[in-house]
């Protein structure tokens, strides 16, 4: 929100650097059509990822004069990200100033800041959790045990929530702790810092002798018992446990897609017939409509994001927001892209759908063919274990690639059981850096898709589990992977090369595999 | 050569480790079936990749009391590959030590030890190199340059070949230098070490108070000016230049091609009559008539590695090796896998062809056409630039992995120009860690295959040049890539599902690509 104030741009992803005379913020390729739009003109756009653009630490060291400060809020910053950007500058002598006492764009935004959001936390019900609290303190004091750690810090709100199966909003947490684990992808450096000093204190005062001591003893290699605290750094066991779903909430993500699917289906038909007979619809009234429907299933509690309700030109903003007095008609003659989902109280949807309610050019055909293909590839991929998601990610742009398309984003993400619309640690993405692999349980969507600038916008999204795939081989003694759809809303084929107007694909061929 | 003689094994890959009491051989996938019948009983054979197998570090952390001294020949490890080993068995305290002066396996081997080759070596013609070996070394000067050192090590046998427009054996390289450039991934521990210490002595004598000085002056992030030796280590600047093939080793490459597929059509067409007429083959028979073929042919050097041929369930053996008086008769009504190439004056030739001449059974057919099904994809495949080769591989195994099969190697190999039939730095593989993106000019191999243990091997192997696609798009920006065939060589189709006894695919349906 802070950087929302100081640029304008309100992206969910992005970084704001400011020097004394030049202000620039980066983001990704789903945000450089809104950020152009948002940014002033005294705002640089650097488009990450295009060629020859620098990173944010590259234009620092290129534009400030060597020997500089660079300030971060350590509340902010992970703490990898931190000793990252702090390895990064100092190449040109820079010192990075972690300013614990202040937040220098609350010193301007002042009075005017909205408070934090603070609405109630409700209990997320055993039924659909699958797993108690206690239970899932059981294992993580396991995980701690096991780790030679004697105290976590999980500062994921996520993880918080599923841990003691909370949800609805942020919850406070005050760790102490000897050996403190400690995940730096996540954990903020303020709380990195703070625990490495006082290590250090602890040791400088009492640790020394003990420390020697064990020294003196005949190593058998296993873990010290010095007493002097020792900062364990490793990944949070809670982001793979709550990944990997259990039977009630796979149950809950089924149930809840069902209902979702009935809801897009009221809201299909009611759209076509509206436009059809020459309705004037904005995509505002358009989402409102599909919130309405939502709103009457069973379970429903809220939108799971902000409703990407995009059409014509509007659909290429790959996280486009339509604004009330501000948006675009839904055009019959133009593609229309919605991006929805939504929160019940036993599931998270996701889904996209790109229609078109006359006859599209032949361009928009074959791009809407060729994302479909890639869809389809993904969905009906089978896989050994211990892949990671990126080898499936190839998969979904193949079909684009031949005539030289592609698109800026990944192509799968993780979803969690009645929590975060986005969550990890899995993906299927060109992020090669992610080796997590795929594993029964996990849910991921499946969005590949093609925007042409200033245009139109495709994307097609199911929400996926991986399921075992019933292979008549298992080479190697593996587990074969596959995924089950959980998203059963039909897909309107009126754009394919050879569809007709108005069809609509229902693919139920797939059977049901073996869970 | 001193693994082979210690322990039996001839598999071009391999890591012997031999304790007090112990012996144990790791390879891939490739040689599971070899390293089987060639192994004695007192070795362990170590299945790298498959479950629960340790690594030999791992291993020897294992069946060692802590405090162990663990030898090796610095000469042939790495020096990546050598501290990498000193870090892992230092956890159980135990000690690596580099054996300068002399290697155990040569004091048992002693009088019987082959000599060393030492063939004569000869000039690369300009006309096929395409580039002078002054030119090359102007090149290379310009990069030591450029990296700040004053010197540069090249200990790999076919950089030095590429860099001098030599062939044909090794060649000695004796360099000296101050700031030495060193590819501590292939340069030997024992170089490098040498290095190391002779800078540390240079420091200790007279380098002090100079390095203390250049301390004093501002930093402006430049690269130091002192005097002291300073290693400079990344990769080798031939590796890559070795790898992007010039206009002449291109034309060199195509023309080789089509005299070894014209040598190759002679062959296929002599073996199906002689095997229709009844009569009886060896592998060995088979490969040295190949052999006969291919000496026909203009510019022919030598095979670019030993034929693998091998009838049934010799054909799961990946490098399996027919020994005269040993094989088997290449039998009529079984698959037979051929894997040849040829070195030219011009090019390096590689490519392998599964056949029948009877009726394949419905698995093998099956297995055939997923294999073949997978070599298409990659061969058709279209991607932008920058993409690493690893992103390829799933096309080509994943219509295996629909029904749960695969096959335990990587889909493609580098190619040198008239150079090594195996050369980086790039591949098409799982092996995810190798980022080096696949660029216009280079060589790789396109070898699918399937590997049916005691019964059937299935290989289908074609060499592509990877060339810029002619797409109607470059979204990006970006060129898109895909590759040219350089393999003219029929693919029997007989053993497709839908095939007919016999018939040979001839694909020429490919528009010639832009160069």
């Amino acid at each position: 929100m802070r950087r929302a104030y100081i640029s304008g741009f309100t992206g969910s992803a992005g970084t704001a650097v400011i020097t004394k005379d030049k202000a620039a913020l980066w983001t990704d390729g789903r945000y450089f059509l809104q950020a152009e739009k948002q940014l002033s003109p005294s705002w640089i756009l650097m488009r990450a990822g295009n060629l020859g653009i620098p990173t944010p630490c590259e234009w620092l060291n290129d534009v400030l004069a060597p020997g500089c400060r660079v300030g971060i809020d350590p509340f902010l910053f992970s703490s990898d990200a931190a000793a990252e950007l702090k390895e990064a500058i100092a190449k040109k002598n820079h010192e990075l100033v972690s300013l614990y006492n202040l937040n220098l764009v609350d010193e301007i935004w002042k009075g005017t800041r909205p408070r934090p959001p603070n609405k109630p936390i409700r209990v997320h019900n055993l039924k659909y959790a699958g797993l108690d609290a206690a239970s899932k303190l059981s294992f993580l004091r396991a995980e701690i045990v096991g780790a030679g750690a004697s105290a976590i810090i999980i500062s994921m709100l996520d993880e918080v929530a599923w841990l003691l199966n909370l949800r609805g909003s942020d919850v406070p947490h005050s760790p102490e702790g000897a050996n403190l684990w400690l995940d730096t992808s996540s954990v903020n450096a303020a709380i990195v810092n703070t625990y490495k000093s006082a290590c250090e204190k602890y040791f400088r005062g009492n640790g020394n002798k003990k420390s020697k001591k064990s020294k003196m003893r005949p190593s058998d290699g296993s873990t010290s018992q010095s007493k002097v605290p020792t900062g364990v750094y490793r990944m949070s066991p809670i982001s793979l446990a709550k990944a990997v779903k259990n039977d009630a909430e796979l149950d809950g993500m089924r149930n809840s897609h069902l209902r979702d699917a009935a809801a897009l289906a009221q809201f299909w038909v009611w759209l076509e017939n509206e436009i059809m007979n020459g309705t004037k619809l904005t995509e505002v009234e358009v989402a409102d409509k599909l919130h309405e429907f939502r709103s009457k299933q069973a379970g429903f509690i809220d939108t799971s994001f902000d409703t990407i309700s995009g059409s014509g030109a509007n659909g290429a903003i790959i996280h486009y927001r339509a604004e009330p007095g501000n948006c675009s008609v839904v055009d019959a003659e133009k593609l229309f892209l919605l991006d929805s989902g939504a929160q019940y109280i036993d599931g998270t949807t996701d889904i996209t759908r790109t229609v078109h309610f006359g006859e599209p050019t032949p361009r928009q055909k074959e791009c809407f063919t060729r994302v479909l293909q890639g869809h389809i590839a993904l969905d009906q991929a089978v896989f050994p274990e211990n892949t990671p998601g990126f080898v499936l990610d190839p998969f979904a742009r193949s079909s684009l690639w031949k005539i030289g398309l592609d698109y800026r984003h990944g192509t799968g993400h993780g979803v969690g059981a009645a929590l975060n619309v986005h969550e990890g640690p899995q993906s299927i993405s060109y992020r090669y850096g992610n080796l997590t692999s795929l594993q029964k349980g996990m849910i991921v969507s499946n969005e590949p898709g093609y925007y042409e600038d200033h245009a139109f916008g495709i994307r097609i999204e199911n929400l996926l589990c991986v399921v075992e795939a019933e292979t008549p081989n298992n080479f190697g003694g593996l587990v074969y992977l596959g995924f089950e759809k959980l998203t059963f809303v039909p897909i309107q084929v009126s754009s394919l090369l050879d569809g007709s107007a108005r069809q609509w694909l229902w693919d139920n061929t797939r059977p049901v595999q073996k869970q």
